[in-house]
C-alpha cells in the first residue's frame, strides 16, 4: 500500500493563529502527543525568529519519541550574506534536529517585491542554503512559498526554483498555498504538472482561505503528492492550515492509503481534543470526525434509520477515529461509555443495573451544569463511586473565608484564607496565605488535613485552568476549574464549576485530596 | 457570463444543527437578510413534518422581498398512497409558495432498507409526486437524495431516479450527497457524467463530514451544475452544510461565473455574523472571508510586506466581501504594526520617531509577563497614550478589599468587596456583592464611579476570559484575564496580567473604565 507522509505543523505555523500562545511545556505536550498519535514528522519550531522555540529544542531533545522525527523551521540564508554567515541558518543547525525544512521565494512579484533579489539570485539563494544545510542534517525539506500563485504567474520560474531544491540534494519540494486563495481543481493541475518533472518526492502544504484545504490536501494525494503537511483542528495564521484531523482519516478510509495504524487512528479524536484544551479554546462541535456533533442525530427518521443501520446517515463508523454515535434527546449511547468506564475502574456493573441509570442521569445534569470529565477522570471515578457507595467521607468543612486586599495602586494584593475543617472528632482551624486567593485556599486546606493525612504532602498541583462558560455574562459568567495533581507515580485530574471562581476552584482541590485518599486506601 | 443560482437552506437544512432553534420571527428576520444579499432561492421549512414552519409560510407571504423566491420542502409522497391524498404533499400545497422542492431515495440501498418498497416502486413514486406538484406551484425542484453513494453501488438506478423526475417535470435535479462523506474528485466525476445525461438544469447539495463540501461544490460547478445549495456559515446536521460564505465568492471571485452584483457581495461579512447572532453562535475567528481573523496578519515579515503590497499575502482583497484588514499586535509584530495601529487611533508618528522604539520595547517587555493585546486594543491604546502623554488620570484607588466566605459545605460562598477611590478631591468609600469575587469586585468599582462618572452607566461587561499562563505551578500560576466591555455603540476590550486573578481582573477592568472615559473626553 502506497504511504503518505504526514508533517504536522501545530507548533509552528499553527502558533501563528490569533489567540494563540504555547508556552515551551504546552509544546513538549502536544509534542509527546503527536508521537502517540504516530505523525511522522513534528515541525517544532523556527528558531531564528523566536528565542522561545530554542529553548524548546534543547528540552524536546531529551523526550523519547517512539514514532515522530523532530524537524526545525527556518528560510534560506539572507541576500548579500554566505550561509555560513546566516543567523537563522546558525540557529537551524543549533537546534540540532535531524531534519531541517526551509521555506524559499518562488511567486517571481514576491522575489522581486518583497525580497527585492533579481530572479537569478534568488535561485542562487536557495541552491546554496540547502546545499549548505544538507551538511547538517539528515534531511531537508524545501517548502516551494506561494508555489501556486508563482506557478500561474511564471510557471517556467516556479519549477526553475524547484528544480535548484532538487539539485541541491532537497529531499522533498512542498508545493505550498501560503495565501491559501488556491481552488482544488487548480490544485490538482499544478501538482500533476510538478510531480511528472522531479524525481524527488512532492508534498502539499495548504492554507484555508477559500476553505478548500483539506479537499486540494487529499487532491494534491490523488495527483502525486507523497507528503503532506497541516495542523492539528485546521489552527494557523488567518483562516488556517489544512485540517489534518480531517486530511488523515480521509486519506486512509477514502483512498485506502496508508498513513497511521488504525489503533493510532482510533486516538484521533482524543488528540484532537487535546491540542484545544492546551490552546484554551472551545472544541468546534461540527468538526468533521472529531467534533461532538460529527455522529450525533436529530432528526427522527435518521434516528430509527441509524438504529436498523448506521450506513444509512453515517460515511464512516465513528469508532475508526475515536468518536461515537450520539442520539440526541436519548441516553442510548450514555450507558455504554457507563459500563466502559466502570470497567476501567476495576467496578462491576451489569448492563441493566438501576445504579447506571442513577449514574447515566446524575452525569446528564452535572454536563448540563457545565461539568465536563473528559479532562477530569479522577472526579469522574469519585462521582461513580459515590453512587455506587464506594466512597467515605474523609473531612467535613466547616467553612472557609477568603481575603485579598490591596491597599496601594500598583502594588500587589495580599491573599489569606482560614479554614476550619473537622475530622473524626477533632476540628482544625487554621490560615495561610498565597500569591492569589485560590493559592492561600490550596495551601490553607493542605495544612488543615495533612495533620490527619500525612499522605497529603506528596501531592503537588501540576496544573490549574479555568475557563469561562457562558459568553456574554461579564463577570458573572460560570466558570469552569481543571486542576491537574500528581505524586510520585501518578497523575490526575478533577474538576468543578460555578458562577464563584472560588467555589470551583474548591470543588477541584477537594477533589483531589479526596482522589488522593481513596487511592491510598485501595 | 454564466449565471449560478444560489439555494439556501439555513431556515431548513440548517436548522437542524445542534443547539439550534429558530423561533418564527427569527426565521423571517433571517429571509430578509437574505433576500438582501440577493441569493435567488430561501427554502423556508418542511411543513409537513414541523407546524412552526406552518406559521412561517404564513407569515413570509406578506413580506416584500426583492431578490429571492421563498421554497417549501418536502418529500415524495409516502408508499401505498395516492399523491393527492398526502399529508405532506397536502402541507407543501397550502404552504403557497412559488418554488416546491421534494426530497426522493435514488441509493438502491436505502429504497430497500429505509423506504422498504421494490425499486420499480420508488420510481413510480417520484413520477406521480413531481407530477402531482407542478400543477400547483411554478418550479418543482428534485433533490435526489444519497445521489453520489447511490451512484457508486448503483449507477443505472441512480441515472433511473433523476429521469423520473425529469420525465414528469422537474425544473432542477439536485445531487445530494446526503451522508456527506464523498470526497472533491468523485464528485466532479459524477457530476460530470449526470450533465451529459440531462436536459434539465443540475443543482448540488453538499454535507462536510468529510471537510471537503466547498471544495466539492465549487467543482460542481465547474463540470456542469448550475444550481448550488448551502447554508449560511455551513450550519446544519452533524457536521454542517455547504458554507455558501465561502462558496458565493469563490464562485464569483475565483471561477469569474456570477452570482451576486459586486454590491451585494460586500454584505457577505454582514449577512454571515448577522446569522451568527441570531443563532446566539460565537462567530467563528478563523472562518474564510468573513472570520475576524480571516484577512488579520500577525507575523512582522507578513506585515512589513502587505504594508507596501496587500496581495502578497491576502488572496482577495478584504473589501470585495465586507471585510477588512487587520493587523495584529504581538511580540512577532515590529515597527510597521505600531505605525499601523497609531494611525488606526488617530495618532501622528514618524517612522524614525524615538517614541515608536519606546512603545515597542514596553510592548516587548509586557508580553514577557503575559500580557497579549490581540484581543485587547483599548488596553495597547492606553498603553500608547500613556506613552506620549495623551492619558489623564480620572481616579486613584486608594485601596479595594475582598472577601470570601463559605460557612457550610453544599453552600455557596458570599463575596462581598470594599474599596476607596479618590476623583479630585473626594474620596468614596463604597461596598457591592456579587456572584463571586470578581463580579462583587467590579459592581464596587462601578458603584463608586458613577457618582462621578455617571456615563459609565451604559458601559456593560460582555464577555470575561480567564488565561492560565504557567502550566505546572498549579494554583500559583500566572493568569491573564480578558474583559469585553461596550455600550451602546462599541465594544472594546482590555486586558490584565497577575499571579493573583483577582489583581488580573482588577487591572483590566480599571482598563474598561478608563478606555471609557477617554473616549468620552476625546
Amino acid at each position: 500500500m502506497h504511504r503518505i507522509d504526514i508533517y504536522d505543523t501545530t507548533l509552528r505555523d499553527g502558533a501563528q493563529s490569533e489567540d494563540i500562545s504555547f508556552s515551551v511545556e504546552d509544546k513538549l505536550r502536544i509534542t509527546e502527543k503527536l508521537d502517540e498519535l504516530g505523525v511522522h514528522y513534528i515541525e517544532g519550531g523556527y528558531p531564528g525568529s523566536n528565542p522561545r522555540d530554542i529553548d524548546y529544542f534543547r528540552k524536546v531533545s531529551r523526550l523519547k519519541l517512539v514514532n515522530s522525527k523532530v524537524v526545525a523551521f527556518g528560510s534560506t540564508h539572507r541576500p548579500k550574506k554566505k550561509p555560513g554567515g546566516d543567523e537563522t541558518m546558525k540557529a537551524l543547525i543549533e537546534a540540532g534536529t535531524p531534519i531541517i525544512t526551509i521555506f524559499g521565494k518562488t511567486w517571481d512579484f514576491h522575489v522581486k517585491e518583497a525580497l527585492r533579489v533579481s530572479l537569478e539570485e534568488n535561485l542562487d539563494i536557495i541552491h546554496d542554503s540547502v546545499t549548505f544545510l544538507k551538511k547538517h542534517a539528515e534531511k531537508v525539506f524545501f517548502d516551494a512559498e506561494h508555489f501556486f500563485d508563482g506557478y500561474i504567474n511564471n510557471p517556467k520560474y516556479a519549477l526553475k526554483c524547484l528544480k535548484a531544491a532538487q539539485d541541491a540534494g532537497a529531499d522533498c519540494l512542498v508545493l505550498c498555498d501560503t495565501n491559501g486563495g488556491t481552488i482544488t481543481s487548480v490544485v490538482g493541475d499544478v501538482v500533476k504538472k510538478a510531480v511528472k518533472g522531479y524525481a524527488v518526492p512532492i508534498g502539499v502544504h495548504m492554507h484555508n482561505d477559500a476553505d478548500c484545504a483539506v479537499a486540494s490536501s487529499v487532491t494534491g494525494v490523488e495527483t502525486g503528492a507523497s507528503h503532506v503537511q497541516g495542523t492539528i483542528n485546521g489552527l494557523g495564521e488567518r483562516c488556517g492550515n489544512a485540517n489534518l484531523i480531517s486530511i488523515i482519516p480521509n486519506i486512509q478510509l477514502k483512498l485506502g492509503m496508508k498513513c497511521l495504524t488504525p489503533e493510532q487512528l482510533r486516538k484521533l479524536r482524543d488528540v484532537s481534543r487535546f491540542v484545544t484544551e492546551i490552546a484554551n479554546l472551545r472544541h468546534f462541535k461540527r468538526q468533521p470526525y472529531t467534533g461532538d456533533s460529527a455522529f450525533a442525530h436529530k432528526g427522527g427518521m435518521h434516528v430509527s434509520a441509524i438504529l436498523k443501520r448506521p450506513e444509512t446517515y453515517e460515511h464512516v463508523s465513528p469508532g475508526l477515529v475515536g468518536n461515537s454515535q450520539r442520539v440526541l434527546i436519548s441516553d442510548l449511547a450514555g450507558k455504554s461509555n457507563i459500563l466502559r468506564k466502570a470497567e476501567e475502574f476495576g467496578i462491576r456493573l451489569s448492563t441493566d443495573s438501576v445504579q447506571i441509570q442513577d449514574i447515566v442521569t446524575k452525569l446528564k445534569e452535572l454536563e448540563n451544569q457545565g461539568f465536563q470529565f473528559e479532562g477530569a477522570e479522577a472526579s469522574f471515578e469519585l462521582l461513580m463511586k459515590k453512587s455506587l457507595g464506594l466512597h467515605k467521607k474523609f473531612f467535613e468543612l466547616m467553612g472557609f473565608r477568603l481575603i485579598v486586599e490591596k491597599r496601594k495602586e500598583g502594588e500587589e494584593p495580599i491573599s489569606e484564607a482560614t479554614i476550619m475543617v473537622k475530622v473524626g472528632g477533632h476540628v482544625e482551624h487554621t490560615a495561610a496565605t498565597g500569591k492569589g486567593p485560590v493559592n492561600a485556599l490550596d495551601n490553607a486546606l493542605r495544612k488543615a488535613l495533612e495533620k490527619f493525612y500525612p499522605e497529603l504532602k506528596e501531592v503537588k498541583l501540576h496544573d490549574y485552568k479555568v475557563r469561562v462558560l457562558t459568553a456574554g455574562k461579564g463577570t458573572s459568567a460560570k466558570v469552569r476549574v481543571l486542576v491537574e495533581s500528581g505524586d510520585k507515580g501518578n497523575r490526575w485530574g478533577t474538576v468543578g464549576v460555578s458562577e464563584n471562581i472560588i467555589e470551583a476552584s474548591y470543588q477541584a482541590l477537594v477533589d483531589s485530596v479526596d482522589y488522593k485518599l481513596l487511592k491510598e486506601e485501595e
